[in-house]
């Protein structure tokens, strides 16, 4: 079994070490594996996107720590998640909705056992001290039913999916601007099939029109300065420029709408 | 057996990764957990500080391995800490102060056995020639009266307790800014227990006044605004803000005096 | 068997911890160590002198999966090394050159066989979908020849080796700038033996002369504020400055010519 962490915690303080500490304080030889610390703070749809975008990369049986969690200490429910094979543990706050929409099985647990929690249990610190033994006791094989009981209302957020305006239009939005400054949209991979995007489209993102489609970054026939769309490593298509940030050239920015005009 | 790094190297360079290949090369399984390695730039007092806010998370048996060390090479010694049932390896100038204030059993060794060391020792980076394969040792048991010859005058720094000014007035200090722009404070829940602050008090730090203490972060009596204190993780009071820099918003740095005035 | 991973995908996005899972899905049990994620974005020389610096420091068989990749999925290769009992994986892009110059024994194979790749091979994602998997490979014991067939003409760059312009004048460059902003050169202690340097010398970098040589950052006959040249944990000589940027004081970067007068 691998425990993963997913967190806006940052890293320059003891927060992700304490989780560790917690984990391997119960399972010595746990692999756990940091996804990223750097949501930003209190950013949940970041956190709930990345989280979509890697948990398929990882075996069966992974537990998924993610802890983006602005309501830690007040009435929100931390729960634990058991779909498409693997464990997802955090506050019910959205975190996990996209998992929901891909994974059908999703069962969901009100995390209530006290005796698996760290004891004194903090105000402000549940990873510490609720989603990192939970973590641990799930990696010592206790059965999702020890640790809570059953509830079928988490909290969820809208779908990922684009907007249909008309036979020719469709609309979506900048999820996500990665580290290389690449801007991954939510336009799926059904939404535009290849022989559409063949017949010629037009992307709008922030006034600027986007017209080619390239199938790798470095591709001889683009310019060396010009914007064009990729299909990227998420499944979703991304705006890009060959060893430069699309996102600055853009001047875009996450939640930004994105419009695709077909032939 | 854990071990644990804490430096103030930063991820960008190869330093880290060298102590890891020294430590792995030695005990190839040994967990090895980065605490953080973004302490600013030969700050010893933020080092001992998380520290002190994360060891005692992990198992009795685990060895932290810290280096801050701005005497690097110099005649400043390198030593083990046993206290508590935990090792601590680093150079000796003040790192594990806290450490020594709340262990009373703490054990202090000076690393003169060479024959521990990677060969030939640099006079630049004692983390990866001494700290790393004496970790290395730590963790195949090799005994500490091995290693080196106890000490008994490691260097301290003063006690981070806050001083009592008159019967109604204390006087501390901020420790440390976290990721979120919280403070903390070096007052403990000895120094203001819970039916004393019931009767009122007024924080002050760089001219701004706290009334109000929550127990978590999205308190709903908090307004959207305010700052409040709470008692965080570390065991320490905080001056937070509600999805928002409690620092940016006080212009409050690491070191700015405190004062609790109690009703 | 450890796997270490050193790349320019920063640590915000989902990109290294999709290599890790697939990593582990492979070889559960395997230490995957980070070297670093912040190489500049598309910095090959970075990433080449970072590798060079830190691959001694792990034992035999270690393999290190290096992923600048500027060139992903176009015709660049992917390769594997195998060079003082070491592994490297990643593009054949340069990244490698360091080792091909200190290691005579090098064997290189094209890496074609799909049947070690994760399925479906992205054009843009070779670390999740080529180079991790592979990694899982070599550390499962798969044979080097059972991945491709061996190479004779990787990508090189001219080696770091100084120029000799006269009997008394060396030019070389700065190779990398650290966390601390010590400025690396590429002068070996082969370039400037001890009794060389003894006999005294100028080094001259963006106007500034240094002539001063320490042993160590804090030495006591350094002036605070004086910048001097230092023998570095890389083996090669630094210009550095005691708690201070060296880089900063010198208005200093990657690239700029160092030279070294010999008396």
């Amino acid at each position: 079994m691998i425990v993963t962490l997913l967190t806006d915690f940052g890293t320059a303080d003891y927060f992700v070490g304490a989780m560790k500490g917690v984990i391997l304080g119960n399972r010595p030889h746990v692999p756990v594996v940091d996804i990223t610390h750097e949501i930003p703070p209190q950013d949940i749809h970041t956190a709930a996107f990345t989280l979509l975008a890697v948990y398929r990369t990882f075996p069966a049986g992974t537990i998924h720590v993610a802890v983006v969690d602005p309501g830690v200490g007040s009435v929100r429910r931390p729960i634990l998640v058991h779909a498409g094979g693997q464990f997802f543990v955090g506050p019910d706050n959205g975190l996990f909705s996209y998992i929901f929409d891909r994974e059908t099985d999703a069962r969901v647990y009100h995390l209530t056992n006290a005796r698996f929690f760290r004891q004194p249990v903090s105000t402000t610190f549940h990873g510490r001290d609720i989603f990192a033994p939970v973590a641990g006791a799930l990696a010592a094989s206790v059965a999702p039913s020890e640790l809570g009981s059953e509830v079928s209302d988490p909290v969820r957020f809208a779908p990922l999916q684009v907007e249909r305006v008309d036979e020719h239009t469709l609309q979506g939005a900048i999820l996500h601007v990665d580290h290389f400054g690449n801007c991954i949209t939510n336009f799926a991979q059904e939404d535009l099939p290849e022989e559409v995007l063949a017949r010629g489209f037009r992307l709008v993102v922030n006034g600027h029109e986007i017209r080619s489609l390239c199938r790798y970054f470095a591709e001889e026939g683009a310019a060396a300065d010009e914007l064009f769309a990729i299909w990227g490593s998420a499944g979703f298509l991304e705006v890009a420029a060959n060893r430069d940030s699309a996102a600055q050239r853009l001047g875009a920015a996450r939640g930004q709408p994105v419009t695709v005009h077909l032939e």
